[in-house]
């Protein structure tokens, strides 16, 4: 019954995703992390952090692009962009594939995890030195703090799962300066773990961002084999107005590929299972 | 990096799910399959067959929903309903909660997996003596083979993966004789496995229900975490007549309760990712 030959395994309350292994890339500690890469037989590589999955080159796609582009098209006019985290830069490159775009900034603790997915993940750092992106290695709680009033449309909560130090990136006082710093209409938009697994989280999370004064909350769903049950969620909040229309037609005739989402995925996704919505 | 513990693994191609075991509650070698029931640590109870993950407890209601309620919906008074396979009574239940309907058939080889299911998953079978269920266990290709023309309006194909003997019921002549027993406007649907890992299956599939003259095929996707990938599909298809609008005021207000289908889901299901609409 148990897994033979050399495998990746991420486990948690009686739940465990592996994937087999055929080489370890690369090793080190940072200062924040223990940063992993493994070549896997079927999902092309790994990277993990502290032994939880970060991404592979398989499956990405999916949640780069719903962390993205639900959003930015939610928004009429998205220009600047930040994203908290994300420091593969997967989101960033996606985030630069819209043109209404004139500022994507990445605010990630870790320069390391930003080195070593421009070593082992290029394709998703072939953005990086785009004109419109700027990447900071410093901590983001600090620096939405400092964020100047009303100089955001879209933050991007691409952070890892609420332990430790990132946990404060779930509650109240950090969602209240997203909201200070971005502008009316503006939007914030974080992974919000698994429905199955997590829909207390998702609740609690919800509940912050509604203390902290969002007009306006929406939890979208997408699967995602290599996270916990392979089922996820991102939440968004608005400032100051509801969720309107999406720029539908726009979304339709966009003018980049993409592997996940589509107009008509934009409209599913905001579809959530009767248990999470007789939870919220 | 292995799992430490006792764990169930079903592992294929690079990837495995596991699930954390508390104890083995049956094992038999049937005529045509091992049957394994475990119970776990946090997904309840668990089935195998021949080592592969039949359903558990937790999850298995995405699955038995999926399976029975866009398909009963799209169809405007679904009335005769034969199911293939589905030995452990979840699809029947989901089925019975329909009052249009007259008669539900479960067509299953093997009688051992639904006398376990019995046992070991009896909120399952709680409809199995409803006076309009009807419980064969026999073969569903002779089965179909000598159904009487145009006597059915929905056929459930809740079978296995399409490997050994389960391969035929995803090939044209199994189809066909599906398309023969349905009346006018009538729809198959069956499970159609991972979009992830497989795509040839579905593309497959699909032709193969083309060539049996199928008028329209549709293909729907949920997520499912204990199935591989955690990311499932199921494919309907319509005889004499495309897909119209399904019953959205009537499942609106069902009279009974799902955790994971609703109207909204509905609607939802059939918008594919990308990847996907690509291949099709």
């Amino acid at each position: 019954m148990s897994l033979e030959g050399n495998w990746f395994s991420e486990s948690a309350r009686g739940y465990a995703m592996s994937l087999e292994i055929t080489e370890k890339l690369h090793e080190e500690e940072s200062s924040y992390q223990k940063i992993e890469i493994y070549e896997t037989k079927s999902f092309g590589r790994l990277m993990t952090l502290d032994s939880l999955v970060m991404l592979t080159s398989r499956d990405n796609f999916v949640y780069h692009e719903m962390m993205t582009h639900p959003a930015l098209y939610n928004h009429p006019n998205p220009k600047d962009i930040v994203i908290v985290g994300g420091g593969d830069c997967g989101t960033l490159k996606e985030v630069l594939k819209h043109d209404t775009v004139h500022s994507a900034t990445q605010v990630e603790l870790d320069e390391r995890v930003t080195r070593v997915s421009e070593e082992y993940f290029p394709e998703l750092c072939e953005s990086n030195n785009d004109p419109r992106a700027r990447l900071l290695f410093e901590d983001a709680i600090a620096w939405m703090k400092n964020a100047t009033h009303n100089s955001l449309d879209v933050i991007i909560l691409d952070t890892t799962d609420p332990v430790g130090q990132a946990k404060r990136l779930f509650t109240e006082p950090f969602y209240r300066d997203c909201l200070n710093a971005l502008r009316e209409g503006g939007i914030v938009v974080a992974q919000s773990e698994s429905p199955l697994l997590d829909l207390n989280l998702i609740v609690d999370m919800r509940n912050e961002m509604q203390k902290a004064d969002f007009v306006q909350i929406q939890t979208i769903q997408f699967p995602l084999t290599t996270y916990p049950s392979g089922w996820w969620t991102a939440t968004q909040a608005r400032k100051g107005q509801k969720f309107g229309d999406f720029r539908e037609q726009i979304a339709r005739h966009k003018p980049f590929p993409t592997k996940y989402y589509n107009a008509d995925i934009h409209k599913a996704c905001a579809a959530l299972p009767q248990f999470v919505l007789d939870a919220l």
